[in-house]
């Protein structure tokens, strides 16, 4: 075993792991941008996924589950749309799913359930679908490093710009990738709907385990994410591990398997972050990293509080070190604690001691609230777990972008 | 009995029942407003209060509490100051507050444990008490309404303007009335804190009689507002009962303690519209009704979940019809619901039967989100309760109020 991680300098994307195609085309679900994209593995991989918890789910997700049901988690391609959610669409809907994923499976020659789907966009209309079944002919998938950019284009829709991230570690002497893509703007956006997040790797991992380990590195990650608290109908992350490294299949409770997990966190985490900082209007990434506290849970149940507040996201948008809104946050939570020993960090400077407030420089503060990235540290002293959510600012931009979206 | 429901014309205040005083003045907690109250039962009034859940919880919050419980629910005087909460102000804040009730007993020869207090305003600042010891003295209640407006105004933060409702109903050939005043803006707002109610009556009613029907009330009411989903250290609600109308005492399950029921949570249901139409930067009232649910708690839940959701907030701010961001927000409650049959309205229009779109007007849609009051009814068709909740728009002015409050 070689503990080395390397990261290079060369962009990783999601074609950099052995055995995935890619690509990102216009068809014209959308009026000028890409609205297409597909991503391949033509030998086949396990896969993993994590799904939206709200209970309105899109068609896609339908069809995806039920399809990865039936292959016992193998996945051959995965097709986006980012031009229509297909969600609130009824019977219909269902087979608009049903017949862009066959369309999938006759062009490449696959079984309808190795091929899943995904959508974000308008819901509740129905999808143009003989644009899709048109579009889907165009579809030349390639393992080029632009063909992988084009995939990135063609899922989003109100982010300002494409969300990939990489890591490398060495597995049985072979160099094994493990690579992201994202979108998620308005986190979350029901109406254009939503996150998506699709990583590849070439190790080799057997589909239960993938799952596990994908569901703790989203828990840790993409679920700490705030913008605006909403939960969308199309919400979806999912794994592909092709095994084309050609190393040992990964065991559990391995040193090989604690160094897969952590790259595969680390790559959920580079895409959360950069998910947060492109919320709706935000002109910065809030961090909250709580300490103290019995389990991790609630550590990160009081992040996700403190990070989620309207007034203190408004607040950091104003440069305005308000400790008082992150106390009160840090007070509403729905279980006992002891409020009495809370110490807060605002940027370098802590702001309160044992729930109170401790002299400091205001001037200093609101400069380090103007940066890009805006640390809150928060200490409850009565427990080991520490936990952490991001977000960002609540802005006038967030109320210009959502109030008008629809129409 | 008298079923008769009489709503006189001129102003119910909280001087209107027999037995209260009141009056508010300016002593220079803050720069020109008034900040200082006061409310006075010389007899003695039943009481019964409602306090925040949050776990953080201003030193007045703490001393009103331990005298409600030593007097066994005995109320003479209750004292408000809208300049500073008294949060965050360990001991030294326990202390300004016992001072508080001390001076108020010696003016008006009380018994310390008859006397309650309550506050707003900023947190974690010193209290200035000699300020407002000196300013205790100044206070002279009287019966009349312009010192009830006095009281309705000096308890105010960033509200726009006061907020009184009253009732009167007969009860045993006597007029009994019932009325509130209220303060709460941005709801909550911790550093400016929060949500204040105080009601008079002069029916007679025991305290734990009282203290269930204000629960109930408050939580049909009060409690199902939403303007930032915050919630703040120092939120009260508390009805006194002189018993001065010189009626029976009310007794359980009577038809006389529904009337007064109904006079109670009327009386909170108006002041609860007053304040959440006035949320900070709000343009409008958004009243949801949700039907069709197993119980009341469910539907009161998926209310306050819609009217919480920034996106839903935000497109009513723009007149937009927006019915998947509503649909979205019923479904990411966290119990299960058949979503599969829900029905949406907004102002006069189905939008969405059985969870399928049907076709409205959108200019007409966008006409009616463009009034002072926007209903939007949602039936899940799948059990007998329902449930309301109120919030207000999310706007330009909200960010703009809370960007800087502070500072």
């Amino acid at each position: 075993m070689n503990m080395l991680n390397i990261q290079l300098t060369s962009p990783l994307t999601v074609t950099t792991p052995k055995g995935f195609k890619a690509t990102g085309v216009h068809v014209g679900l959308r009026r000028k941008r890409k609205d297409l994209a597909l991503l391949l593995c033509e030998a086949g991989a396990d896969a993993a996924a994590v799904y939206t918890t709200n209970q309105v789910q899109a068609a896609p997700i339908t069809v995806t589950k039920e399809a990865i049901s039936k292959s016992g988690g193998k996945v051959h391609a995965v097709l986006v749309n980012s031009g229509n959610a297909n969600a609130c669409t009824g019977q219909l809907g269902l087979e608009h799913a049903y017949a862009s994923q066959q369309a999938i499976a006759d062009q490449f020659q696959l079984a309808q359930e190795h091929v899943v789907i995904a959508s974000t966009g308008i819901i509740g209309q129905p999808l143009a679908i003989d644009t899709l079944l048109q579009g889907i002919e165009q579809l030349q998938p390639d393992e080029g490093e632009e063909q992988a950019d084009d995939f990135a284009l063609a899922i989003l829709t109100t982010d300002t710009g494409t969300k990939t991230a990489g890591r490398q570690i060495w597995l049985d002497g072979e160099l094994v990738s493990v690579c992201g893509v994202a979108k998620g703007s308005g986190m979350i956006h029901p109406n254009m709907a939503t996150m998506l997040g699709f990583l590849t790797t070439d190790a080799s991992i057997p589909s239960p385990l993938l799952q596990d380990i994908l569901k703790s590195a989203v828990n840790r990650t993409f679920n700490c994410i705030t913008v605006d608290g909403d939960s969308s109908t199309n919400d979806m992350v999912m794994i592909l591990a092709s095994g084309a490294a050609q190393t040992q299949p990964l065991q559990p409770e391995t040193d090989e398997i604690e160094q897969f997990q952590q790259a595969v966190e680390e790559v959920c985490q580079d895409l959360a972050k950069q998910i947060a900082r492109d919320g709706e209007g935000a002109t910065k990434l809030i961090e909250v990293n709580v300490h103290g506290t019995a389990n991790e849970w609630t550590a990160r149940k009081i992040a996700k509080q403190i990070v989620g507040s309207s007034l203190v996201k408004t607040a950091i948008f104003g440069e305005d070190a308000n400790w008082g809104r992150i106390i009160a946050a840090v007070g509403s939570i729905d279980e006992p604690i002891d409020v009495g020993q809370i110490d807060i960090r605002i940027g370098s400077q802590w702001v309160l001691r044992h729930s109170m407030p401790i002299l400091f420089d205001e001037s200093l503060a609101s400069r380090e609230l103007a940066q890009d990235v805006v640390e809150i540290e928060v200490n409850l002293n009565q427990g080991p777990a520490s936990g952490h959510a991001f977000g960002c600012d609540l802005t006038y931009d967030y109320i210009k972008i959502n109030a008008s979206y629809r129409t």
